[in-house]
C-alpha cells in the first residue's frame, strides 16, 4: 500500500475491518536475470503457438463489440478433451468450469459453498492464498498442520473435520510450497471423513501442478466418478506455460458447476481469453512435451541438493523446497545478489526454488554453492 | 440451472442457503439477426484495430509463460490519458483501477467496503446486477425507489442514507435501464448526505454509459477532486465497443484504489487483456467517433417513439426505455418473431431497446409498427 496521504485518507473510508492495514498479496516482481520464484514455466510459447494465438485473437476481435459466450462450451469441451489425454479420465463438458486463473476458481467455490457462518479447512504449510480466498468471502478459516514430512496426518485431518464441520476442505496436490502429492488412500480417507459432515462438505483438490506428478502418483480426477462432493482444480499457468493468460479450471459433478454458475460474474471469461486458451490447447502435445524435461530437471535438482547434504522435500511439482538454513533470508539475498530470484516461503529455515531451464538451474546451483558454501 | 440429476445432487452439497434454487444471471443469448438487447455497440472493430490488437497480443504471447504485471501501470496510464481527453478531468495513474469488466470493479468495491454487517444502497429501477454483487459479498442490500420520471427524489435519498447508514451507495448515471443521468446538483447532494454516515460511505457513480451523455450533462469525474469517498466507474464495453474483452475501470482517491488492491485476486488482469485494452485505447479517436452517430440515432429513436404516442424516458445512454404496453411480453415476442431482440426489463409495461446501426433501427421501427400497430 502507498504510505502517507493515501493511508491517511483511507482512515475516513469504510474499509472492511479485517482489511485495514493489510498489504496486497504477491511476491516481489523484480527485474532479475534468473526468475525462479513463482513456479512459472521457463519456456515461452513457440513462434507457431504465438502465431496461432494471434490469429485466434484476431478472429475473436472482429466480434469484440458483442459480449462473449457466457457458458464458453467450446473451451470447456477442449479442456475436457485435454484432460482425457492427460489423465485417462473423461469428464463431460458439464463437469468442466473455467475462470480467470485458478484463484478465481477458488473464489467461485468459496462464494458458492463458503461465506458467513461457514468454515474452510486446510493444512499448513500450504498455498498462502487460501486464507485470502476465505477472508474475501467472509468464510471462517481453520488451518491444521501437516506432519513433519509435509504429508497429511489422517487422524488429525479427521479430528479437524469432525470438530469444525467445514463446508470446504482445500488440499493442494502437489502441495505448494512443499511439492507433496496426496496418495490415493489419503484422498479417499479425506472424502470418507467429509461424508459425515452434517451440512455437506466439498473437498477441493488443487492440482495446479498436477501435470508434474511423478509416475505412479494418481490424479484425484480418478475419484470424481464416485464422489459428487469432490472438486479437482487445474490451471493452464504451469504445465501449459500460460501464467500470463489467466486460465484456471475445475472438474466436478455438474451440480457443483451449476452452483458456480450462480455466483460467477456474467461474462467473466473474455472472448479473448477463451480464444487464447483454445489456441494453446490445440498445441497441447508441444506444450506438454516440455513437462517431461522439467520433471527430469526437478528430479536432478532434488538429487543434487541432497548430495550436498541439504534436506529436500519429495516433489511432484515444478519446484523444490529445501533447507534448512539458520538464516534463510541471507541465503535468499545472496542468491538475489547473484541474479537468481527464488522464494522465501514455507516453514522457517526452508527456501523454494522453481524449476527453470538447464541453464537457469546451473546458475542457481553455482550461486547456491557460493552463498551457502556447499 | 440444469434440471434433473444435477439439481438432485445439489441438495447434498453445502450450497450457500441464499443461493439454493437460483438461476444464473444473464439475458438469453439467442441467435437473431438484429441484437438490440444488451446495449452492445453495434460496430465491430475495424480491420486496422483488429490487426493492432492481434499484433499486441502476439507480443504479449511471447511472454505468456510469465505472470502479468500485477499493477498494470501502463494500462492505467493509458486509461487516465483517455479520460483526460474525454472528460477534461486529468486523473493520476494512482487513481485508476481496472478489472475484468465493470462487474468485477463492483465486486472489488463491495469486497473492500461492503461485507457482512454492511449495507449497500441503491434506487430502483436500476441495474439488475447490483443486488447480485451485494449477495455475492454478503452485503445487506437496501433499495429505494426513483421518482415516477426515474430521477432521484433527493429527500427520499437522504432519508434512506440516514436510516440505513450504508457503507456503499451505488448510482448508475446514465441509469440502466432508464437512461437517466444524474445532474451535478444531485451528485453533490448525495455526496453531502453521505458525509454524515458515521462509519464512512463510498458513493459509486457507475458511468458505464457515460460517453453517450448529452451535451451539458456532466461526468461525476468532475467532483472527484473534492470528494475522497467518490468512485466513478467506466467500461470499455459500450462506447469503445469491446464488450467481449471485459475491461472495466474506475477513478477514485488513491486510498480507495489501495483498498481494492488488497481484495483483488493477484494477477486478475491477464497480460492479454492488458494488451488488447491498450491497443484499443491507441485507437480511441476512431472508436469514439462512432459514439456521436449512436447518440444521434438515440435521439432520433426517442423522437420517433414519442411521435408515435409512446412514453419514452429521457436517455443519456445508448438505449431507450419506452412504453407503456398493457402486454409488454407480447410486444417483445412479436419483435423477436420478426428477428429483432430487445430486452423485457424495467418497470411493468416498459421495454428497452439498445441503439444499433441505422439499418438495425429501421428493422426495429418496422417491426414495432407491425407488432404494436403504431
Amino acid at each position: 500500500m502507498t504510505p502517507g496521504p493515501a493511508a491517511s485518507a483511507q482512515r475516513r473510508l469504510p474499509v472492511r475491518d479485517d482489511l485495514v492495514g493489510l498489504e496486497p498479496y504477491g511476491a516481489p516482481q523484480l527485474d532479475v536475470p534468473v526468475l525462479l520464484n513463482v513456479n512459472e514455466n521457463p519456456y515461452a510459447p513457440s513462434e507457431q503457438v504465438v502465431a496461432d494465438i494471434a490469429g485466434a485473437v484476431a478472429d475473436a476481435a472482429r466480434g469484440l463489440n458483442r459480449y462473449p459466450d457466457r457458458e464458453f462450451l467450446a473451451l470447456r469441451a477442449d479442456l475436457a478433451a485435454y484432460l482425457a489425454v492427460e489423465s485417462g479420465v473423461h469428464p463431460a463438458v458439464e463437469q468442466v468450469w473455467a475462470a480467470n486463473g485458478s484463484n478465481e476458481i477458488m473464489l467461485h467455490l468459496l462464494q458458492a459453498f463458503g461465506g458467513p457462518g461457514r468454515t474452510a479447512l486446510s493444512f499448513a504449510p500450504t498455498y498462502s492464498m487460501y486464507p485470502e480466498y476465505a477472508r474475501d468471502t467472509s468464510t471462517r478459516w481453520v488451518v491444521g498442520r501437516r506432519a513433519e514430512d509435509f504429508t497429511l496426518d489422517l487422524a488429525d485431518v479427521r479430528a479437524h473435520i469432525d470438530e469444525h464441520a467445514p463446508s470446504v476442505v482445500l488440499l493442494a496436490s502437489p502441495n505448494n510450497p512443499t511439492g507433496t502429492a496426496l496418495p490415493a488412500a489419503e484422498v479417499e480417507a479425506v472424502l470418507a471423513a467429509t461424508d459425515e459432515v452434517p451440512g455437506g462438505c466439498v473437498v477441493v483438490v488443487d492440482e495446479a501442478y498436477g501435470e508434474f506428478r511423478r509416475a505412479g502418483t494418481p490424479s484425484a480426477l480418478e475419484f470424481l466418478a464416485d464422489h459428487p462432493n469432490l472438486v479437482v482444480s487445474r490451471t493452464m499457468s504451469k504445465a501449459f506455460g500460460l501464467a500470463g493468460a489467466r486460465v484456471g479450471y475445475l472438474v466436478a459433478d455438474p451440480a457443483v458447476v451449476d452452483a458456480l454458475r450462480v455466483v460467477r460474474l456474467p461474462y467473466h471469461l473474455s472472448a479473448v481469453t477463451q480464444a487464447v486458451a483454445r489456441a494453446a490447447l490445440a498445441h497441447a502435445d508441444e506444450l506438454m512435451a516440455q513437462v517431461g524435461g522439467l520433471r527430469a530437471e526437478r528430479d536432478a535438482t532434488v538429487g543434487w541438493l541432497r548430495d550436498r547434504g541439504l534436506t529436500v522435500a519429495d516433489s511432484d511439482a515444478n519446484f523444490v523446497l529445501f533447507g534448512r538454513f539458520a538464516d534463510r533470508h541471507a541465503v535468499w539475498q545472496g542468491l538475489l545478489d547473484r541474479g537468481v530470484l527464488i522464494r522465501e516461503t514455507g516453514p522457517e529455515g526452508w527456501l523454494r526454488v522453481s524449476i527453470g531451464t538447464p541453464e537457469e538451474m546451473t546458475a542457481f546451483r553455482d550461486a547456491l554453492v557460493e552463498v551457502a558454501g556447499l
